[in-house]
């Protein structure tokens, strides 16, 4: 085989590889793609593995056996994520981003696709030994960030709505008291979304009290599925106890002063 | 330099740009990365790009100049996108998706991560000649499937909200009548979201009369933003005539069949 031959099975392994993280590929499957041996391909996945761990970029884990394979995983190492959470805390420490209230407008940063897909692949870091089945979030600012988790992970996203929603069949409900303002409210579960028994991590963009996350909690029992992690982009620093007991902020709001127009916010890890 | 030098830094090249598309890197970013000349990464950016095109993954575009660079671009191969819409097709038709009431059941393909990557792909090949700044969607269903187009741009996502909310600052609202159950809604963009003068790519899930498009065309105009291109992913036969004019569906719903249990869900392209 020319040198030629060999670099674009490379460039086209990795491409496929990386463009579905999580997706089991048997070898098989690029033997016939690229009419290669598997000893070969055996070859370019140590490659590409290689260069992978040795750049940052993920790793490629091989299965063995008759259903085996080789995917992506996209971990990430411990320096690009403290790095990367300190430059999003500073992006959000912005005097502009105070809105009436003392709300931070975070808004723009959750619907960039950039930064949530790193953002996916640092809860995807943090919380792939807990091996969920679903990750969970309620909709709707968290979406993204919850999909782009979803993704690192090759797992479905299940949303929790409020209120109930005709096209989506039979659901469970239940109400909640949010933690910070006290207001009743109901969130809902369609009945097919998810199966009882599946292992679930739920995905947030923000807790202050936690009764949100509370809330998902008993819905979660209501329909028999087990909650194995929860993890926040932002959660503030007080109340100091929150109405759920593990979580996992990336970054803390420790605070927002309207007055000397200062934001307060830290990277957790 | 030695072979594998060159192939170490192909698979590094790849995966970094595949990571990000849209994203113009400068070629002198890579040159320090790997510590490699101009010219040689210039190469390497044309082997890559050649074993995209062949095997149809996308691909990478060189802008000249000082402010230049090379970025992956995820265009998709019409015979891809055909057969990609044909098996989706008939992942929607299976009786067991038919809701009481004649809805069909999709939630579950669109929060599926490596469905909405394509559907995303998809809906930037064919809206990129529309050059938009901003891809737009009303909450929540299609939020996944626009954050993935969103993504595949390299653009951020505006979604617009049902009802207020305060943690988003000074809002415009408008009302508008839900084309096919005749309800009047409310929905609202919080003024800081997108600056007037924008141009905006609607993509949604679903569309039967079309009231919900006409409504983002309304508050569009309130806003002062252009709508250059609206995309969904299931549209209806019936009404054939929609509330607005141009859309592109990627797939048709002929008809929901309660009695007899069927489905008839077409590609549109």
């Amino acid at each position: 085989m020319s040198k030629l031959r060999r670099t674009e099975r490379i460039i086209a392994l990795t491409k496929v590889l990386v463009d579905s993280p999580g997706h089991l590929f048997s070898l098989n499957y690029f033997c016939e793609l690229f009419g290669a041996a598997k000893s070969t391909l055996s070859e370019d996945v140590l490659t590409i593995r290689q260069v992978m761990l040795e750049f940052g970029l993920g790793n490629l884990e091989t299965v063995s056996g008759a259903a085996g394979g080789v995917r992506f995983r996209p971990f990430q190492p411990e320096q690009v994520i403290g790095d990367f959470l300190y430059e999003l805390a500073g992006k959000l420490a912005t005097p502009d981003r105070i809105i009436p209230g003392g709300f931070l407008y975070m808004t723009d940063i959750l619907f960039t696709p950039e930064l949530m897909v790193r953002v996916g692949e640092i809860f995807f870091t943090k919380f792939a030994h807990l091996t969920p089945d679903y990750v969970m979030t309620v909709e709707t600012k968290g979406i993204p960030l919850a999909f782009m988790t979803a993704r690192a992970f090759d797992l479905p996203l299940v949303i929790v709505r409020q209120g109930n929603k005709v096209t989506e069949g039979p659901s469970v409900s239940i109400s909640y008291v949010t933690g910070s303002a006290k207001r009743i409210q109901s969130m809902s579960l369609p009945r097919r979304a998810i199966p009882a028994g599946s292992r679930v991590l739920v995905i947030d963009d923000f807790m202050k009290a936690g009764g949100t996350a509370r809330g998902i909690l008993d819905l979660a029992q209501e329909v028999g599925v087990d909650i194995v992690g929860t993890g926040v982009l932002v959660g503030t620093a007080e109340p100091r106890v929150k109405l759920v007991r593990d979580y996992l902020p990336l970054l803390v709001l420790h605070e927002v002063d309207q007055e000397r127009k200062t934001i307060d916010i830290r990277p957790a890890l």
